[in-house]
């Protein structure tokens, strides 16, 4: 293979044989393809395109660099679900536990926030002492006696996604489709899971902007994901407001815990179920949607959720005693109020803004070797639709000191309120349901359409 | 300046800022900016392109990379010739000398051969302690003393277009016009030249192998080049057939000796006189192009060219018995005759091919390090439109042992000659005139329109 030869067929819009991807990438891991060569091809797909078998096969080739997690005594099924990244998106903390809860593993590898989306290891890391940095021995021992294990990527799974990913930072190609979808299945697949739940984020607080970029992300990786012979359901929900009514690593296993407790807000409940129930049909746990909602429900409500999820946190050694008192995951020195400067109608909460805020407050990350403060963090007060005095209270800031807390209240959680006379009807939370079957707006437990394996 | 922003600006489409340029290239050569970063904004460079403002910023921004050279005791005009690269193209080294014997400096930084065509130095290395690898004091002394010198790049002149073409080269970023012209001209204007005369040559044995590419390149080399602030005429001229009869390093530097005594080939002469003619022109050594012509020709007659020449390579250490005895130059063991199969009208010699089998027989090059050996090559026998019978001599094949002369004999020299009935005329060698006021058909000196500087 000619490294060369490669870069000068993409980048006259040709497609890449399988073996043409096969071997530049094992090439970029052994060192016969040089940084220089990969962040070439990368401009060239990013400008050029790659269809689906292209990205499959990338894809493949990402796995192939590293080993697939195997788990030999389980005999379940493994499901995961990824989110493309918002504000206030806490889902997979109840998630997991309660998927598990109801019979399905959830062998769950996550990463770190960066830039104004958080990260599910920094939320839980939140909690004193818990561990997610796990060998393929401990991930397993957790998964196989809870049903779920939370981790983050390692050495091993899908290692050349971790080099790519470093050098599309640094070279404007982040933003390219088939690079999204292969980085993401790349990781998911290599897993071990026979099926996947996507949540692709649309709106100022997520990756996709628009409706239609985040239907485009989730439609290819419906099909790559099918390529690669796992079953895949990607749901289109809104990021155009937060998640929740707090922001912030301690504050949003906070809300977790509350979730798991029954005490949840609605909107966090609603995508819980929702992919909860996804979740359990592919895995064969339940064959009718409502069904499945029904028991993610009943699996908080009995309580085996927040069970699960205290003994993942012991043997991942955190500080189970935090999930009694969860507010001691924030106990940030500052309490900073964020009044309303005038009186009217909360017409919309920027979550762009309120991820930013956090960054500035130190709880998230410019760069990727930042470390964060896990109790900062904005609780909000109110939400789109509500009507405020001159003077009400809109937002708290937590932070660690007055300087950082008033800072981030004037530069970022201020003006992420918008005031006006009448806020619009918000939408739906779940908008589209994308399977290999096709794809339509979400109308609740009868859009769902996907055979039970 | 953020390497990121600028290739997202170019990846993008839109044009990038002198600062942009300058900052990115600077930090290229200081560290700052990877060399993944650099392969990055090329490939965006190649698929999104760059207008003349910016490949003009470019040019400048990788001169000033490094020095530039000066002549102060120089009173004259400084200007040089660069050819795009072709089959016998030997031009060079009989033009230097005819145009310094006219009163124009001529202060050449050339190039080694790489694949098909063959580079300067390496034809003057063929003669025996010739040194090309000058320092900046040694060339203005051979300059000031002869007129002319010819050198290879150095370290500090535009040393960030050293480090690019190794990464365009194995980036697949090579074919790329505003790379191309800001390569091509970041080299010369390091010269210090006042003014450049510019072969962009067209057809199988070219790096551009239509007139329409060809036209193009020229067309930017001008344009940038003016808004640099230097006098430039470049011709688009024909490199269908290979130039001359001889092709390797020593049969052309023996070709180059019998120009210079009046001996040379038709079409050689006819490109030496044109360029040359171009060059007293632009150096303000003679107002009106046929006379310009007639004293290149009157160098050659009156042997002040060739004794420049021999003074030139006296100086830079070269055996001058050899200009005595040019034959000496391609003294190679074997001599391998290749026979017409058929009887038949020539219709055109391949000079990919002849090129080819220069390489093959070990005077080119693969790679850049390879080295050459200068007394292989091919002697034509015929060009196109001869009649041959069966078993006339086509070629002679100069190798250095038995085997790759048959060998190259076999799979490129017999493979270059086309036979048929009837040869289609050959065309203009000088096709056209690209000049900062405008591009018409060579159709002799009366075509050329440039004022005086």
């Amino acid at each position: 293979m000619n490294p060369a030869a490669v870069i000068r067929k993409k980048r006259d819009g040709a497609s890449l044989t399988d073996d043409d991807i096969l071997e530049f990438i094992r090439g970029f891991v052994d060192g016969g393809v040089a940084d220089y060569q990969m962040s070439a091809l990368l401009m060239a797909v990013f400008l050029r395109g790659m269809d689906s078998r292209e990205t499959a096969t990338l894809t493949r080739a990402m796995v192939e660099t590293g080993s697939v997690l195997e788990f030999p005594g389980l005999s379940g099924a493994k499901v995961d679900k990824h989110s493309t990244g918002g504000v206030g998106d806490l889902i997979s903390l109840p998630l997991a536990p309660l998927v598990a809860a109801n019979g399905v593993y959830v062998p769950m590898i996550s990463g770190r926030g960066l830039g104004h989306t958080g990260g599910t290891l920094d939320k839980l890391e939140s909690i004193r002492g818990l561990r997610t940095g796990l060998d393929p021995d401990t991930f397993r021992r957790v998964l196989g006696e809870t049903g779920f294990a939370m981790g983050g990527q390692t050495e091993d799974l899908a290692p050349a996604d971790r080099r790519m990913y470093a050098l599309r930072d640094v070279t404007a190609t982040v933003e390219c489709i088939p690079l999204i979808v292969s980085s993401i299945l790349s990781k998911k697949i290599a897993e071990g899971i026979d099926a996947l739940v996507l949540d692709v984020k649309c709106g100022r607080g997520a990756f996709m902007k628009t409706e239609a970029d985040a239907l485009a992300l989730a439609r290819e990786l419906t099909r790559v994901g099918t390529l690669m012979g796992k079953q895949v359901a990607a749901f289109v929900t809104d990021m155009s407001e937060p998640l929740g009514l707090r922001i912030g690593n301690g504050l949003e296993a906070h809300t977790a815990v509350d979730c798991l407790r029954g005490e949840g807000p609605d909107d966090v409940m609603e995508l819980v179920e929702v992919l909860g129930a996804a979740m359990l049909c592919l895995g064969g746990a339940e064959t009718r949607f409502a069904q499945a909602a029904e028991r993610v429900r009943a699996a908080v409500f009995d309580g085996s959720g927040l069970d699960r999820f205290r003994r993942m946190v012991a043997l991942q050694g955190g500080d189970v005693s935090l999930l009694e008192a969860p507010e001691r995951l924030h106990a940030a020195p500052v309490s900073f109020p964020v009044a309303a400067p005038e009186a009217g109608v909360i017409t919309g909460v920027d979550p762009y803004g309120l991820g930013m805020a956090v960054v500035e407050l130190g709880g998230g990350r410019r760069r990727a070797e930042d470390t964060v403060d896990p109790a900062v963090g904005v609780v909000l007060h109110v939400k789109r639709g509500a009507s405020v005095s001159s003077g009400d209270v809109l937002a708290t800031v937590l932070a660690a000191d007055a300087e950082s807390a008033a800072r981030a209240a004037r530069e970022w959680v201020l003006p992420a309120f918008a005031f006006g006379e009448r806020a619009d009807s918000s939408g739906s939370l779940v908008r589209y349901l994308i399977t290999g079957s096709g794809e339509r707006p979400w109308q609740g437990p009868e859009s769902w359409d996907l055979p039970t394996p």
